[in-house]
């Protein structure tokens, strides 16, 4: 039972689900309800999507996700950096608004459904960790940008498709002569109100006399208002008559089963896109449910979260949704509203389900521009450019790989932004470990502590070089080290011992060992005694297999405080015979 | 002038140069020359190039050698390795034995050559690292494999071409009824009399009353005798017209000029296996040069030796050859003849060019299944599958490395086989840092030393936790450190200290700073206070500049010890009240 639990999350909240627990639980969902109908409806026309895949999108993913996910208020659905990059890889295998690009879009979530599923049962969360955060950062900015760019065509009415931000901007300058004015009006009115409800609003609500909280609650419904007002402005003035884009007939359905193609081409095309998505997603979920576990003293399961993203997206595959994750505003929204177990998720998709039903013909005069801006108002709140400035005065590395996500994801799109960005992080660090830092250490006098003599006043003997290695051992620096000590014994010729200490030495591998070898055979040669200090356990098992201890021509010291003791004393001795 | 002495080490060899290193680099010279006829025509055999090709790639590229390269005894010329990587890459692009093929092969020497240069003038050397010795050890003795399962079919006498070990074993059964009796009788003979040459033959000189070193001069002409017998025997019975392969007309002359293909089509197509020729090439040539450099207490500069062999890359490109490389069994007999300085790699060259002008008529009826003999024999020698017992006694990660690079080489071909080898290094090297080992650490009794609690009877004290974290923090193991201490404070009710031992932190991130962060908030709400010690000034500077030392809400101090005795004492002190 304990172990099915783990797997079964809802088992263990599930015994202990009381009435507090249901009252608090559907007050949040009522609140979060209201905000996701205009929000499902704007990310499924940003990833390129009939409105109604957004909402089917939120049901069935957060009802399979309330069962095997393991944080008590993230909010999965659609979001708007995995939407952007399901508009940009179904984009490339579909035309928007054929039923191959819907199909498309299934086959994302399947794939995607399944890698996380199989990471998750294979226990391999820990490969998200290679998304650094700065990387992130930089991507979740950058998409920002493109996200908002990518909108204004619907704000100004016109057509203007792209992938990359110079392609997007390119094509409203070219068409910017078929802009609608009063589409522009609608979109620009909605954009500036959504921005004061975002900055001003809660203000004015506290001087009115409301409470912080509450202010804080009817703040994220703005959205709701504008939706309202601009439908029935569409609808009072037949603005649809006068090129106003809206949205429309949307089915007044339960989500449909689906299926999506398994047809061999799609899914080869779709497979690197499908798995960019899942560990984008995985990495924005996880990072917005630890935060709030951590708020209340909860930990959520990395592993198991990988499994309930998974189920929540092959849920998505087949009720004709599209791929899902855990969204942050939606989250912290849920979190608010004091949402305290995933039930509230599951009221949450049963309210939306009312809505499919029940409310679609009521978003028939909705203009496409509200939507746009609701997503501009969202995303820009995204872009952040302090990383940059951050990682500038911390490490040049860290900026270097920030704002290559942040050029290239703009300039040649999304996939190749965040791939460069891991791989520039994994190049430079690879870098940085291949020229260790090795610090000649001497006595901190009075004390038993060794420290580097370029940066405290210690005592030194000329015929002791004691050397600490400031890096694991392995391939990439084997060589360096086996010159920098040839180069190092040819300065002092007063060298008797060298002690290498290996505090910092993690790990030695094989191809250090070999440089071990032919270091001790130099010095061997030299007539100078090589010698380890503070060897690690695992460390010094490894040279103890492979009979490095035996072969070298001097000792190991437990620490180099006994090293120094032991080879300065024999020196003195022998200096005094 | 010594500033461009370090560009040309002609100029600092030349300058010292004497009749004594004269005549010893003359006989050095003798001895190679008549060693690398038979081998450079064999080599050439190997690489799918008419015989002649092989000869002039070891002239000119021995001479620029000798100007650039710093190697006192490295010979440069064809390999067996880069011959098998030069049929490889190039049967991709052409057909065997048409002028495209020949044309192909010497833009992959400029490519290779261009490539080496642009490396050695970039100071890039020490990206040959990321090849670990394992890795190469393995990929040679697969390569040793492929080469002599690929010279078999001329030691029958019948087709069968293939680039993996399965394509080729299988076309030589397929062809197996082809097989010419008189071929194969010569080319077992001259196998046989090769393997008794290099197994028995300097015990049987020895045995005779000839000095070492003669008996081992005499032992590497070998090949000379066999190549001498075998073309005898053809001419003498005709050999040619019962059905046995001979080399045929070669031209006499010298390296005749030559130019690359440089359409961009072909320079595509043979990148990727140009930079593969060239970092293995390299990476041979250096261990060869590094071996021998150290015999007499020399030194090389790796990236002189990029500008040495890129030169000697472009100049076989211009002149008829293909790449080229230092080579291990030809180093080893000019430097055991007593070749002094590189001068001796240009005397050998001036031999070739005689051979190449005056004894090629003498090579029409040498069987190929000779040449195929002596192949087969020298690489056989590269084979040893002993890495394999070695890396599996040591680590499990680099006996996967090289069991990889074995594997792949041999059914998936030489690309692909380094290139995985190069891969799952860094991959594995990855996952052991990703969750690193975290010891804690106790005070050794009378000492100021800490170590592991489990290794070591140490002292401890249940209020302070002290966690030495063994590996650099980054953003891979960034989440498990934080996520490891959130599980240790837990456990540990009584905590009120915790002590991060940063002696074996090397490099702290912007992610990882981010952790720490997010620890020290942790600690904070908790009222447990968070300390680091030993940290090393690198480390230290970086995490000044970022505030962190500020916002932390305990101390550095600069040894454990001092941890120690300052927080154990508050403890005692407050007991005490």
């Amino acid at each position: 039972m304990r172990k099915l639990a783990r797997y079964l999350p809802v088992l263990d909240w599930g015994r202990r689900y009381d009435r507090g627990a249901l009252s608090n639980d559907l007050i949040a969902a009522v609140i979060v309800t209201i905000m996701l109908i205009p929000q499902s409806l704007a990310y499924a026309l940003l990833a390129g999507l009939p409105p109604e895949a957004g909402i089917y999108a939120s049901i069935v993913p957060i009802l399979l996700y309330a069962v095997f996910g393991t944080s008590r208020a993230l909010a999965v659905g659609p979001v708007a950096v995995v939407s952007l990059l399901t508009a940009s890889a179904v984009g490339q295998v579909a035309e928007q608004g054929t039923a191959g690009y819907a199909v498309a879009a299934l086959t994302l979530a399947f794939l995607s459904g399944g890698f996380l599923l199989l990471l998750g049962v294979l226990r391999l969360g820990f490969l998200a960790n290679f998304l650094s955060h700065p990387v992130i950062a930089g991507f979740i900015t950058a998409s920002g940008i493109l996200i908002a760019t990518s909108q204004l065509k619907h704000i100004l009415g016109i057509h203007a498709e792209g992938h990359t931000l110079v392609d997007m901007v390119g094509a409203l300058f070219a068409n910017i002569g078929e802009a609608n004015l009063v589409t522009a009006l609608i979109g620009v009115a909605a954009t500036a109100f959504l921005f004061w409800v975002r900055k001003g609003l809660k203000a004015f609500l506290r001087s009115l006399g409301l409470g912080a909280r509450m202010a804080d609650i009817v703040t994220k419904a703005g959205p709701v208002v504008a939706v309202v007002a601009t439908t029935l402005a569409a609808w009072a003035f037949s603005l649809d008559a006068r090129g106003v884009a809206i949205v429309g007939d949307v089915p007044q359905s339960l989500p449909p089963l689906t299926l999506p193609d398994f047809s061999v081409d799609l899914i080869g095309q779709l497979a690197v896109p499908a798995i960019l998505i899942s560990v984008i997603g995985f990495v924005e979920s996880v990072s917005v449910a630890q935060t709030l576990a951590a708020k209340r003293r909860e930990r959520i399961d990395p592993d198991q979260e990988l499994i309930g993203l998974g189920a929540a997206n092959l849920g998505a595959a087949f009720t004709g949704g599209y791929p899902v994750t855990g969204g942050f505003a939606r989250s912290v929204v849920n979190f608010d509203a004091g949402a305290e177990t995933p039930a509230a998720g599951a009221y949450t998709a049963i309210g939306l389900a009312i809505a499919a039903v029940a409310l679609t013909p009521l978003v028939y005069f909705l203009p496409k521009a509200t939507l746009a801006a609701t997503i501009i108002v969202a995303v820009l709140s995204l872009v952040d450019f302090t990383i940059l400035k951050k990682t500038w005065g911390f490490s040049r590395a860290d900026f270097t790989a920030v704002a290559a996500t942040i050029l290239l994801t703009l300039v040649a799109g999304v996939e190749i932004g965040v791939a460069s960005g891991v791989l520039i992080s994994v190049a430079l660090h690879l870098y940085k470990t291949s020229r260790p830092h090795v610090a000649e250490v001497g006595l901190v006098p009075g004390t038993q502590h060794f420290r580097n003599i370029n940066r405290h006043s210690v005592e030194t003997d000329p015929r002791v070089l004691t050397l600490r290695v400031d890096e694991s051992l392995y391939f990439v620096n084997a060589r360096f080290l086996k010159d920098l000590i040839h180069d190092r014994i040819v300065e002092g010729c007063e060298i008797r011992h060298v002690v290498l200490m290996f505090s910092a030495v993690n790990e030695v591998d094989y191809s250090a060992l070999e440089s071990l070898e032919a270091v001790n055979q130099l010095l061997t040669d030299l007539g100078i005694s090589l010698h380890l200090s503070e060897v690690k356990g695992p460390v010094m098992d490894r040279l103890n297999k492979a009979h490095f201890l035996q072969e070298m021509n001097g000792q190991v010291f437990l620490s180099q405080y006994d090293a120094w003791k032991t080879l300065t004393s024999v020196q003195e001795r022998r200096a005094a015979e």
